[in-house]
């Protein structure tokens, strides 16, 4: 198994009062990370509405190991667990670059619906055959 | 002239590592104090949108006076400038209720534009009454 | 056991490209609830630093049901878990206020340590009978 | 006169409900444009939290030109103008790179002040010759 990795520096309006980054920019860092690697297999969020399909996310966890400050350089480092059809389960790393720590954790999983919400039970053949090109690449 | 007045209350994650309003987030304010006098006439985006309009912002100006902290009670204040046709110029305050100091103004001017983003150079005559009857209650 | 519930009203930044709210936002909506229910008890992020304590999020998990819309009146449930001591563990609802439906569910859990960062493993006497205060009101 | 480039990729979450960048992350973008100047002269929050300044924002101005959608590579420029002393006016542009267009433009003035938000009438020599390097080094 492998992370496709996304690097990312912390901003300024990211970090809050106690001068570490708030909790809640980790749900946008993971979505970076796992942007930046579904469009590399055609399954970015515009790819997927071409095919007339959404990815909602129906879960979100995070666990929080090691603040991040401002200007920190990281690492968003994103992977996919193989899950049963019609249901995509993404697992998140964020490190921070020099120091090598895994400050975070925390996975996402989203459903395939069609555009109206419906879900799917059988995803199409062509969108299946990136997601399995896409776990190839993961060697998930 | 008058203000449509909107309350508000500083969250957690809008204080930066100074522990002040990020200055980032008054554009939010200022829109969610604009909305809540635009839908009272029938001009939120949602009701624009049903008449095949856009309301682009085209121009922000912030001026920050004060600071404000976490958990502060504010009141947004919105009104309008008169303007040319298919033009809308909107103009705010942002005051600390409990101390009633000016913490921030600015203003926000907007086109209307066609579903594709084409100017309107006249303002179909249905959406002028709306804004003719928000100028009467804003008194400007 | 009861939830503390707190008003919110969906803004239009917080809706992304799908017209509904992007799902890294209900972790600030927690927060807003939580906030409002520990404030009431002496127990805010400001009275906590005063008595020289911290409550980062170790933790955080969110279900997501059914979407949000801009403008949507919307109630941020808030509670609590009986926990070991120096850790606190918060549940939430958010609701559609006019349908009545749960949008999504979901949890905090928080640490408390010294403004170093090093865990407490007592909770100073003051502290625990604010927090004894906090559940007697939710009845957990 | 140059600009210091910073390049940036949208991210889904800057995205609103009309499939373009809402307009109040260019705040966030400008901020991040300049402390990627700043920085490289020792200038940036941290290195003037050291020698005892701040910078607050005191105005914002953001003209919007084009929008931007999600994914888009941009680059943000930063400039400064000649000011008087104690007061710095930066200028930015946020251009789309593939395209070589101007989306927006803007300006965010500061003023210096100590610890305690008191104006500074006197830059300490330290200081204003690291503004005079940054300077040198834009031209202006």
């Amino acid at each position: 198994m492998r992370y496709h990795e996304t690097p990312l520096r912390v901003r300024f309006y990211e970090v809050d009062s106690y001068g570490v980054v708030w909790h809640g920019h980790y749900a946008g860092w993971f979505e970076v990370g796992r942007n930046d690697l579904t469009e590399r297999f055609g399954l970015g969020p515009h790819e997927l509405k071409e095919d007339r399909l959404l990815a909602p996310v129906v879960e979100l966890t995070c666990q929080f190991k090691l603040p991040a400050s401002f200007g920190d350089l990281l690492l968003v480092q994103t992977t996919m667990e193989r899950a049963e059809v019609a249901k995509l389960i993404f697992r998140y790393r964020v490190l921070h670059q020099e120091r090598g720590k895994v400050l975070s954790t925390g996975s996402t999983t989203h459903v395939l619906t069609d555009p109206s919400g419906t879900l799917l039970y059988r995803v199409p053949p062509k969108v299946l055959e990136k997601i399995e090109a896409m776990r190839n690449y993961l060697g998930v």
